[in-house]
């Protein structure tokens, strides 16, 4: 990581300062866990996604995020007028391509929100493959791959959409077409947890509200957040079910000195 | 209070004992945990809002409540059809305006429910202020604003619309435009919790269910609560995340004894 | 039971080692805890709903599941084009006539998806009786009728629609028509948390998906999990709220041999 720039402990204090306000059109199944880990990392979220307000949300918003994973039609016109209006705004906005190789209608919303130039675009290896447009095996919402051989798909998905990707997974990976760094840590429980990688494309959308101008860092601080928290929540946690209330305390918990200890970043 | 009427603790009793079907008309973010204090306090809830049904179903249900945070125009006609059936039956409602001063599309909506005639009126501080026409500095569904400079339109807007307006904070507020109370206790902890508000609304519609003639009575029950059951949870807490469990486990716990020996309730 | 059929534990452990692909049509307040039963499980859960591609998704998943909580007319379309592929892919769907009795719009859309031939049915005992033709006495979406009582519905209704019908309570019932077991075990605390009966519906789909030509016995293994976890979270819980994150973690510690050591399953 450049010295020059800030480390993912600044990044969360200046993050939790600003107290920034992110626009979330999320699933149904993320809604709430969301909304609770923006809360206790520190920020505000606000679902707000219908057409007749979208736009004019992401004018007042810091950051815009749109997730897909319960995609209906009526939410198609919400998440390109909030896309287009955060592009216009100089606001960043993150992509999350649920499961968007499975069906055509997926393929076909996901192509049209990528032309609308996310600024991060956050999936997992099977997501990133298939839209670099590789092959891929991901079951539903589950990837099939893992991360190490998504590295290729994500460079090249950077380059082309002159945009930062991020593939979370066991070990983490995140490029911005030039720089790139891999990120270990969290736990084995979280893909048993529903909607974390929906929840932690919400928090990439508050770091980078408040680092607009860094989405590789913002994105790298968030995953970094995740990734420590995700650690130090599973070891006391019994199961899926208590690894949830004990990981949003360590969010709210963690500190900026503990992230940077703590944060297992190295230049790939 | 007056002395004549009965105290938090014989409402909770005696919506404990009537179990009151509550139709909530809530938002993604807050259906489940809404849900489940329902339940946990002792209230039937049903979350139904489809425009073909939502009529009939408020004249079965003992009350309606209504909250516009993840509004959609879809939404707005099973709405305005379930307070207008709650009218007509005499069913007390509440309604919940989230960051109603936020975009044009959720003023303009907030203006037809009011028009509607809500029971009661909840908000935080600088929605109460903003719907009484002042000026607020909420950010998204957060409040910028506290309860103490809120009394006053609290006051007016009860008066205006011959309703009662509940205003939660760190200290809440009461008032039916000529009674007024403060209520104090809950935990920091609580705004760091996604949608309590909301599922504070939902509570609210089981106690005036239960006491239709006594709206003021069933908010301050409501609030009283959450406040001390939110009060002993916090002292068990180590975050949000494990909050909001024993949350639950309090509200199911609490006894009308408890709830009468420590509600810190104030006459305002 | 049959001997020569697998027990609900190597049915469980057929399934795990399956790690179904299930798509969930279900309600907004069980998304999130649905799918997090069904990832503790050790399903893989899909919440895919819309028109646009629910029936080229059921094409993809090994079940189905269609639960009408939160009905709205939007979503009738895809409930009846994923049910229809389903029947087409000869993949067994489970359907959850929630509160069905409620409201004439709730009847309609019921009765146009029982005719879609569902090859299971889980309601609780109100909602068998009256899908039965029978008097019954919920109250919104909660049963006001015990299971015994609905046996003799569940019997008629298993064989009129030619399916598996479970009655979900204190003590569970389920019937193909045929046979007919009893399920004793979970704990009071269950129905009071939202949405554990919708999740167990997803449940069910997930052993179906894995035994498509036994679907009595995949709706029994589903409830005996659901039972034996169940009691096993509530020894530890203290209330409601610390039953949820405990019944995850059972649910994923539960081995095969707990499952067939402690389902209390007796021949009706």
């Amino acid at each position: 990581m450049d010295r020059t720039r800030p480390t993912p402990g600044q990044m969360l204090a200046a993050m939790r300062a600003a107290n920034p306000l992110v626009q979330c059109i999320t699933n149904y199944v993320a809604m709430n866990i969301a909304a609770n880990v923006m809360l206790a990392a520190g920020a505000s979220p606000a679902m707000v996604s219908a057409e007749e307000e979208a736009g004019e949300f992401a004018g007042i918003a810091g950051a815009l995020t749109i997730n897909i994973g319960t995609l209906s039609r009526d939410w198609i016109g919400g998440m390109k007028k909030a896309a287009t209006a955060a592009g216009k705004a100089g606001k960043p906005w993150v992509l999350d391509p649920v499961a968007h190789y499975a069906t055509g209608f997926r393929r076909s919303v996901t192509a049209e929100l990528v032309a609308l130039k996310p600024t991060i675009i956050r999936g997992n290896a099977s997501e990133i493959m298939a839209l670099a447009g590789g092959p891929a095996s991901g079951q539903g919402v589950d990837s099939g791959d893992s991360v190490d051989i998504a590295e290729g798909s994500a460079r090249a998905l950077a380059k082309q959409h002159d945009c930062t990707v991020a593939v979370t997974g066991a070990v983490d990976f995140v490029t911005d077409g030039r720089d790139a760094v891999r990120i270990a840590g969290g736990s084995a429980l979280m893909p048993k947890v529903t909607a974390l990688g929906c929840s932690l494309t919400c928090l990439i959308g508050a770091f980078a509200a408040v680092t607009p101008a860094y989405p590789f860092g913002a994105a790298v601080a968030a995953l970094a957040t995740f990734a420590v928290a995700g650690e130090e929540a599973a070891r006391k946690a019994s199961g899926p079910g208590s690894f949830s209330p004990l990981f949003l305390d360590q969010l709210s918990a963690l500190t900026d000195e503990t992230l940077d200890a703590k944060a297992g970043i190295t230049i790939a």
